[in-house]
């Protein structure tokens, strides 16, 4: 069988988890990774990996049937998405959740006139877990829906705690409250608020001479990132810190709690713990390459989200290997 | 907007359920229900439900937009669905796993040749369940899948019970593993056996002058069903059995764990825990009727499966409404 052809666009952990997740795949072949760095400079995960500048991405437009978008969606992917569309089918990762039908529009555009496809948003969230929410409230109306986040790391309250006067360097991981998880799943405590859903754990290094308990204090009383949650400090060593909170988990829950008539109480649960949230990102993105191309190949155009892929699609299986798992 | 006209064959608790489920959906109306038995010995959940006789279907083939099909497995729907696939799109729970592929062809043909669309196999398990392991295993290749049915009632081996002698009534319970599950999480312990994963709760009732010595052992040793588990056995009066053991809960778990590279573990996890099997499952098939009919105006012909159906089918949300879910 011809295998899928596969471009990844950005090599940062994203686009190197795409590279990873290829590999896995037996109907895949990598072509070759666009960067705007010098391809001389990177080092990719395997030897035989092609590395190309960005700006000859035309030259492939033959060669590669899907391309993995990795930017990042602040600034990349709004004008490198529908750039991208006119030459290629294209899957993102696109995550800024109030602009994402903005975006929908402008890549429908684009991808629509070149006669390509583009799955955007996909990922866990945006991705599986806005999956999860549509199938959990089509299939028990009534029910109510909870998502948690965590155990993770928060680039935006790391960044802040950073900022605070006398910290040399902190992570913050946000973490489910264990006693909300447990309310939720038997269907209790409805409506709760992001700071009854999560606590803060930080781990701060501290500046020589710097003043701990002025320093809690101020991290603690934070507006917005921290003064409406139960927040712990741990003040470490840097090489603490480099050793031990050097990782990238994530995860989390969705919850749909829904009764069926007065008395029968229905709960539906989904998890995920990741290890790496940008390799595990990728992994959905590259099943969902394959959705492209198939789509693509029966006509489809224009661009789609995860809510209009039939999980055949991103499957590897065959018909008779699909039965078997009903 | 138009609603949805539906049609229910078959008022056992599935049925029932079923009727439940329409009168959550907005956009939906149920049209009939349709019996094998006298339509005057039947009361509805609803006064103003009409039930009809199973002869008369044919009467409504233009005033039905898709059938729901609450028969059993085993002796209806073999020969009901591809019958009523002739006259109008049905949506089943057929969940005879080793007869599936057989099934699909069978209604495939009479669907396709009546110019209807079926979609088959539609619930939890096969359903929901069947849909995480191809999700899963899709997303993330190198990981392995563990399913856990339970806590729940087994129709099978509480029949088993019944049949020891001197049982006069019981009900047995299918309980997931508490330690299986925490090293399924955690990423351990794989190909785990059935009675590893399982546990088996029986609740007796006793005939008078039943030696509870001998019936415990008869149980615990009997093949297949109960001698390979760690089974529990507790005497109960008939009152409290069918004060504290009349409902049908059902649920379970699917578990999938891999590896992104070598060092990071990724798992995800589904679960259910359902105080009605039946009233779930029959959820589960208005949502996908609801598909059905969708797929059906679009052109769609033959019978399908859950793989099949993109979520975006089974909501009742616009896209606009769509896209804040993701």
């Amino acid at each position: 069988m011809k295998k899928i052809k596969i471009g990844i666009v950005g090599y940062g952990n994203l686009g190197r988890g795409a590279e990873l997740a290829i590999q896995k795949n037996s109907d895949m072949e990598l072509v070759a990774i666009f960067t705007r760095r010098d391809p001389q400079s990177i080092e990719a995960e395997q030897k035989e990996t092609v590395i190309e500048k960005l700006d000859n991405i035309q030259s492939y437009a033959n060669k590669i049937d899907v391309m993995i978008l990795c930017g990042g969606s602040a600034s990349d992917l709004p004008s490198q998405t529908p750039d991208i569309a006119r030459y290629f089918n294209t899957v993102d990762s696109f995550d800024t959740h109030a602009k994402i039908p903005e975006y929908l529009n402008v890549v429908e555009n684009s991808a629509r006139q070149a006669g390509h496809l583009s799955l955007i948003s996909v990922g866990w969230d945006p991705g599986l877990f806005s999956m999860m929410r549509i199938l959990f409230s089509s299939v028990l109306v009534s029910g109510q829906t909870e998502t948690f986040w965590g155990k993770g790391v928060s680039q935006g309250h790391s960044d802040a705690l950073r900022r605070v006067k006398g910290v040399q360097n902190a992570v913050q991981y946000t973490i489910p409250s264990t006693e909300s998880i447990e309310a939720v799943r038997k269907g209790e405590r409805k409506n709760l608020t992001a700071a009854q859903k999560h606590i803060r754990e930080c781990y701060v290094v501290l500046e020589p001479n710097a003043n701990p308990q002025k320093i809690e204090k101020a991290i603690k009383t934070m507006p917005h990132y921290f003064a409406d949650y139960h927040t712990e400090v741990h003040f470490v060593t840097e090489e603490v810190l480099k050793t031990q909170h050097n990782k990238l988990p994530h995860g989390g829950f969705v919850f749909h709690n829904g009764e069926t008539n007065r008395s029968n109480k229905q709960n539906l649960e989904f998890a995920l713990q990741l290890d790496s949230n940008s390799e595990f990102t990728a992994s959905v993105l590259v099943a969902y390459a394959r959705a492209a191309v198939r789509l693509y190949n029966e006509g489809a155009r224009g661009a789609r989200t995860v809510f209009d892929v039939p999980l055949s699609y991103i499957s590897n299986k065959n018909l008779q290997e699909l039965l078997k798992e009903l």
